[in-house]
């Protein structure tokens, strides 16, 4: 694990740039910590959503929120083709509005899922190594993409003691995500969207109903797909302590 | 509004048997409060399921759970033809298990909606006339059968500032709850089972959609009809507590 550029520090919270050298490329990460960290504590990996990236908005809230609120590390890595690890010639973040997903970018999603579960666990492994982070409870925190490229990585993972997924259906009957989910035995808090305009409420709680887990819950919210309120980043928050602290 | 017998007291909560005279017949009821108290606290309502009555184990749970956490006034009366409102000749509670409702327990609970919100309305009206009660916030909590009936009761009566419902659906096109449904405003937790043998989680879903508040969740468990967990009790308390409080 290479950090890049010295550490940002900011109200408390320590944030680095980091690369990894994954199986197949480099994997372009960052790591938040408390300031002053000494000693292991829970981990949060956060899998950010299509056409982001591991800093956007809300993924960078989620992880000053945990580290803050809780003494948590959060990491996040880019997807394949999305932040620092975007083709020059295919700049991510410049789709324009869909009213669906479209089928292409749910293949690629699906063929990554596995290079992605690997990039994952090799960060894994070496957040770990870190003496202010260690080897302390793991949790996953995913929507819409960080959901298909995250479900499989928590099946692999079986560390993982509890995770956030949603906004994503099943959508076609193969697919990594759904097969996953199948697999997942962990506490799952899943969240959707009923007006939703890529996912169809029915096809999440198809997906719901897939996972395996017997400790699952849905919460449901009217508005559309970037709409998450609050109170499920709260209650995000609160589901995760309770498996992690 | 008479009180029956003497009041049972029990770990810091009093519980009083009333009736009150509606406009159809006498509408037999339950008060709990906390052991002296006076002046005004918030109100909430319960509507128990069908086939039980204003005692059945989770509503008198649910009550006393509001009274000793809380300070609040919890009071439930019989639904039509429920426990001491049951005809002799057709007594509640013995119905055969069933994988779904049948057609003439929605029709006659449908008939029966009007009535009971005007029995619930008035049984409020001396409810709140009561120093221990007064006019305080007011809420209300029914699943099942208690959303079938209270839904337009929450719909025709403005004062009530949040509620609990769940375990239904659309079923028909043209019934009091959806109806009902679609006019409430005020903050609603939604409570749905994925595994519901009664009430189809599509339809569960549908019945969320049509409800007219913005502010409104959906929380769903895997599990048949009568298994809502622990968590969500504590959830319908939390949420109550938000708005009454």
């Amino acid at each position: 694990m290479d950090f890049i550029g010295d550490p940002e520090i900011s109200h408390g919270v320590v944030e680095r740039r980091f690369d990894v050298a994954g199986d197949s490329g480099v994997v372009p990460g960052i790591l938040w910590t408390p300031e002053d960290a000494t000693g292991g504590r829970p981990l949060v990996l956060v899998g950010h959503g299509g056409t982001g990236h591991k800093r956007m908005p809300y993924v960078l809230s989620f992880a000053r929120r945990l580290v803050r609120h809780r003494g948590y590390a959060v990491a996040a890595i880019d997807g394949p083709g999305h932040g620092d690890r975007a083709k020059a010639a295919e700049p991510s973040g410049d789709r324009p509005p869909s009213a669906s997903i479209p089928r292409a970018f749910l293949s690629s999603i699906a063929d990554a899922a596995d290079s992605m579960t690997a990039d994952c666990g090799v960060t894994l492994k070496e957040l770990q190594a870190l003496d202010e982070v260690g080897t302390g409870p793991l949790g996953y925190w995913g929507l819409s993409m960080g959901t298909m490229l995250g479900a499989p990585f928590v099946a692999a993972t079986p560390e993982v003691r509890s995770a956030v997924l949603g906004l994503m259906g099943t959508f076609e009957d193969s697919n990594p995500w759904t097969t996953g989910a199948a697999r997942i035995s962990c506490p799952v808090l899943f969240l959707v969207q009923t007006d939703d305009e890529l996912v169809p409420p029915e096809k999440a709680l198809a997906l719901f109903r897939t996972l395996g887990s017997t400790d699952k819950r849905l919460h449901a919210h009217p508005g559309p797909h970037a709409a998450v309120p609050l109170e499920e980043v709260e209650a995000s928050e609160a589901f995760l302590a309770q498996h992690l602290s």
